[in-house]
């Protein structure tokens, strides 16, 4: 808590002292004490009279109004109005006090003397103005605010300078103050934008969380907190603009449940968190009958991001993202060019869905750069070998976040040992990549590396029976020949592999759904910000603006052809040494599958008829047959 | 529909005429006239008084009698009691209509006078029986029964010779007569089960199907047929035992609504379909609240199993089960011991959950013949060839029913040209492989190799970028060298693993599920009847009675040590040639990983500690840490 004080609004008479300070009271919620009522009557019959108060007439008063303030500040900050023209007068009223602070209104003699001749039923005459004006002694450490401006105005101003606090609403509110809702409101800040900040209180679980964050960062000095919907929601700009950073699940329908009460039409939420995109359409639907609108925005970065500068995915109504869109570019990270990682995505779940994939991709890349760092181990490197080792691989245009995070965790060592080899190898998954295995998997986009990813880390989880299978099975080598250079380019076909399903599959579901995904853009906003932004992002931004397909691109034509020998190579020493590379060799199964004319899927059909009738097409027919095989 | 017939009831006195022609009515729904009131005064006033009626008597009563049959023939079958004691009788009610069936009712002397003299308020005296007895000329083609029968006893004979008609209910009834409904039908009756048979109504689409299909088979001729709910569902035993063999999904709903309606207490719906086994859980529920039993019970076989003997996995409560067994079993196909391949399997939709485990395997080794078709193709064996090579594996204990299926495809030929030539190479499938797949990918047990055959086939129906791409990429060789030996043992290990992943995926499903899944009797009901019957689901039968994690088997340590180095080799000579061969490669990587005791997950649990704070396990700790990595 901050300590109380009293704001002492001075000036000679018809500067709107008392306007002001009922107005302030208002707005602040303390006392306000006229000066003008603690005047004996001597003094009044004076002032009536036209005869200017003396210096003792005035001391009494100023003794009696110290009293006053000094009884009040033990329980709350106040207000009061009192000319306090000379400085000898301010003195009396600190004397037993810091916590005074003068407000000084100041304005023409003009203005004054109009004012004090519009005033009805006063009993200050306006000859007296001159007086007082001789009389002023300007203080020099208040607050000197002109009264040209409106009341109001002069209001929040005081507001903001004496109380610090902002009467201004806020442009946006931020739900949820985990890791990213932190970062994220600190982004917000940082770039101009007011903030009021939620959080729920849960005794003995999340006390005071949006109260003790805002207060431990000078930053926020002007963030309003919350622990409760109403006064959070009050706290906002209309139409009120909420970001969600809100576990996804029941922790986001549960609040999401709340807004729809509270929120009026024409309200925007942004859900940042990763909610299945199909939910967010449901959502999205459910919300717009009320005529709130709601953006589902996927946002990847991490923690860093997120303070720093995030890739963000939003979608939904493009009216909502318009309304939205300058505050989601403001945190963003900026791409080469300097425009923001934030791009409309499209209508419904697209924004989530887009999310989902880029987090695909992402398992597909920690994979394979798991299988990089297993072969180079199997081959005697060290952690810090390999990590130097992949230093290299960024001159040839292959860095990427991840290669950069795998290299800063291979060269990180506690004493003499490194923290890789202390960690447990059992790999836990989230919500996101089992999303995306089944959503291809249903809609029939075999972006098989995603899947096969997501089963890597789930074979990792069933550690017991691995360790009694190799007991089985004991033909494990170590010391095998890796030939660096074809170890790179397999890292390369694999990632462009990757890449080719991830964007074939947003391309196909485009498609399905009618989103008219770009996916220049897409790519775009993920070269910076995101997990997985890298140079080959970069390079796929070009090449997306003219085909969805990047394999019949001529340039990822040249670069397959250059290193599928080498993933094919390095493949056959995995095999050959029994060293698992699902994703290496799936890469490669999947592109050899994916480029062969002819497969032998025709067998499949034939035993589907076979045994089931399913029947099958016969080539150059139109309809499909059922063949009476003997049996 | 049949004509219309005349049942006349004939005898003596005493014999029950009336008494069954009441009852025979009820259970036909059709009208009864008594004879005897149709006797005109004079007649009875004779028979009071103990005379004997002549010839005229009867004539004139016998000639109105005729005329009431005639008339009501026009409209409906009926049924008359009369005692047409005489040939030239019964020649005046039969003059106009070859549509009358009499019914002689039997007995001896003794047990009519007990009758007659029991009864009370009839105007028939006994000591006229000895009249009518000398009277009475046997008829000849009549049917005649025996009075010693209860009344129940003597209608329903009558019912079911003279209208042809089993008032003995159905004790099964069927819905769905696509080819496995058609199957199961002949499958039943032929097992001695009778059957009322449901198949829906629509015009110009599906036209008296029921009633055609019982009509074109002899062995049918006891069957009933229907299109309406109401009336199959009445000539049902009770409880009622409904198999439905509907489409699943929107079909099956839609019946199930209608049958919630019309059935009763204790009832029993046993759902044949491949019904998504959570549906199941669910329909079940719903279906309990009401006191209906559902069993879901995936079935395998195709026609051939439907109609000769199928596998069958059924599963809700034991009680219900228990009800239908029998007749699961009886159309059951039967295992080397005899034992019908059906078992229960457990509780809930675990019998539809098995069933798609057995589509997963299947296909994944419908995928690998593909594969190993594909090899032996590109290694320049034709398919007659090829045929010939699989032939001489059955030998080696690799016998199944999908071998054999192949092996037909292959040897069929159209004058000289080999059929499978003529097939277009995009597969096809249903529901169950991606079931299946989102199943393992949610439930975290990476049966990987049903997720990469459903995408193998996948990505076949992409023929038109498979073309596109090969004109990019267009690598592929040909005349390849292949050891044939390495081939088949590549083809064995990749069976393991593909029955290995399929009973872990069905042990950790059960205990998750609390379903004690038996999966050594799994193991046994599909080595007859189903699609993925073979040699080694004979030899998996005992082993899975030691230990579900079958690769711990010794026997089974065995053969993979054997076969891994041949599939090795088999997959990299694939890889040199780029023939994709997921299944095989996948297998190997599954393998590798599976065995391996310490993987290089540890990396991505850094990874996602580095840029998503998730934290890591410590080797040796207890709680997860997050680490504060230099950036």
């Amino acid at each position: 808590m901050q300590k109380n004080i009293a704001i002492v609004l001075m000036g000679v008479a018809g500067v709107g002292k008392t306007t002001i300070g009922l107005a302030l009271s208002k707005a602040a919620g303390i006392p306000f004490f006229d000066g003008d009522d603690y005047h004996s009557s001597s003094n009044r019959d004076k002032m009536s009279a036209g005869i200017a108060l003396s210096d003792e007439d005035r001391t009494a008063w100023l003794f009696e109004l110290q009293a006053v303030i000094e009884n009040t500040l033990h329980k709350s900050s106040c207000i009061l109005a009192c000319s306090a023209l000379k400085k000898a007068h301010r003195a009396i009223l600190e004397k037993n006090s810091n916590a005074i602070q003068f407000v000084y209104l100041e304005g023409s003699k003009k203005l004054i003397e109009q004012r004090l001749e519009n005033r009805i039923g006063h009993y200050f005459p306006a000859s007296l103005l001159a007086s007082q004006l001789e009389t002023l002694e300007p203080p020099e450490n208040a607050f000197t605010i002109s009264i040209t401006q409106t009341p109001s105005a002069i209001v929040e101003m005081i507001m903001k300078t004496a109380f610090n606090q902002n009467t201004k609403k806020a442009e946006v509110g931020l739900m949820g103050l985990g890791v990213m809702g932190k970062s994220l409101t600190q982004n917000f800040v940082r770039n101009g934008i007011s903030v009021a900040v939620y959080n729920r209180e849960l005794k003995g679980v999340e006390e005071s969380v949006a109260k003790n964050f805002v207060e431990s960062l000078p930053l926020l000095k002007d963030t309003q907190a919350f622990c409760d919907y109403t006064s959070f929601i009050d706290a906002l700009q209309s139409p009120k603009k909420i970001f969600l950073l809100i576990e996804a699940g029941r922790a986001t329908e549960t609040i999401l449940s709340e807004l729809a009460i509270l929120l009026n039409k024409g309200d925007i939420i942004i859900d940042l968190g990763n909610t299945f995109y199909k939910e967010t359409e449901t959502r999205i639907h459910n919300f717009a009958k009320k005529g709130i609108h709601l953006i589902g925005a996927g946002i990847s970065g991490g923690e860093r991001g997120a303070l720093n500068g995030a890739s963000i995915m939003p979608s939904g109504t493009k009216e909502a993202y318009d309304l939205v869109a300058p505050y989601l570019n403001s945190i963003a990270a900026k791409d080469k060019n300097n425009q923001a990682c934030s791009t409309y995505i499209g209508e419904g779940g697209s924004g989530h869905f887009v999310k989902m994939v880029h987090n695909g991709i992402e398992y597909a890349e920690m994979q394979l750069l798991a299988e990089i760092y297993g072969l180079a181990r199997a081959a005697g490197k060290n952690p810090t070998e390999i990590a130097k080792m992949l230093s290299s691989w960024k001159l040839d245009k292959l860095d990427s976040f991840l290669l950069n995070a795998t290299i800063n965790i291979l060269n990180t060592k506690e004493g003499e040992q490194w923290l890789i080899d202390k960690i447990v190898d059992v790999s836990e998954s989230k919500g996101t990549g089992s999303w995306a295995t089944n959503a291809l998997t249903n809609a029939a986009i075999p972006a098989s590396l995603i899947a096969n990813a997501l089963y890597a880390r789930q074979i990792s989880s069933y550690k017991n029976l691995r360790v009694q299978l190799e007991k089985n099975y004991p033909n494990k080598k170590e010391g095998i020949s890796i030939n660096e250079a074809s170890l790179k380019n397999a890292y390369h076909f694999t990632r462009m592999i990757i890449h080719f399903q991830g964007f074939w599959l947003l391309d196909e579901f485009s498609k399905n759904n009618n989103w008219h995904l770009n996916l220049s853009e897409i790519a775009r906003i993920w070269t910076k910000g995101c997990i997985i932004q890298s140079d080959f992002m970069e390079t796929l931004t070009p090449i997306l603006k003219i085909t969805p397909t990047i394999l019949l691109d001529e340039r990822i034509t040249e670069q397959i052809k250059t290193t599928a020998p080498a993933a094919t190579e390095i493949a056959i020493t995995a095999l050959e040494n029994k060293v698992a590379t699902p994703i290496i060799s799936d890469a490669i199964q999947f592109f050899n599958a994916i480029s062969t004319a002819h497969s032998t899927a025709n067998l499949i059909q034939a035993q589907r008829d076979f045994f089931g009738a399913h029947t099958f097409l016969r080539i150059g027919a139109t309809a499909t047959e059922h063949y009476l095989w003997e049996s």
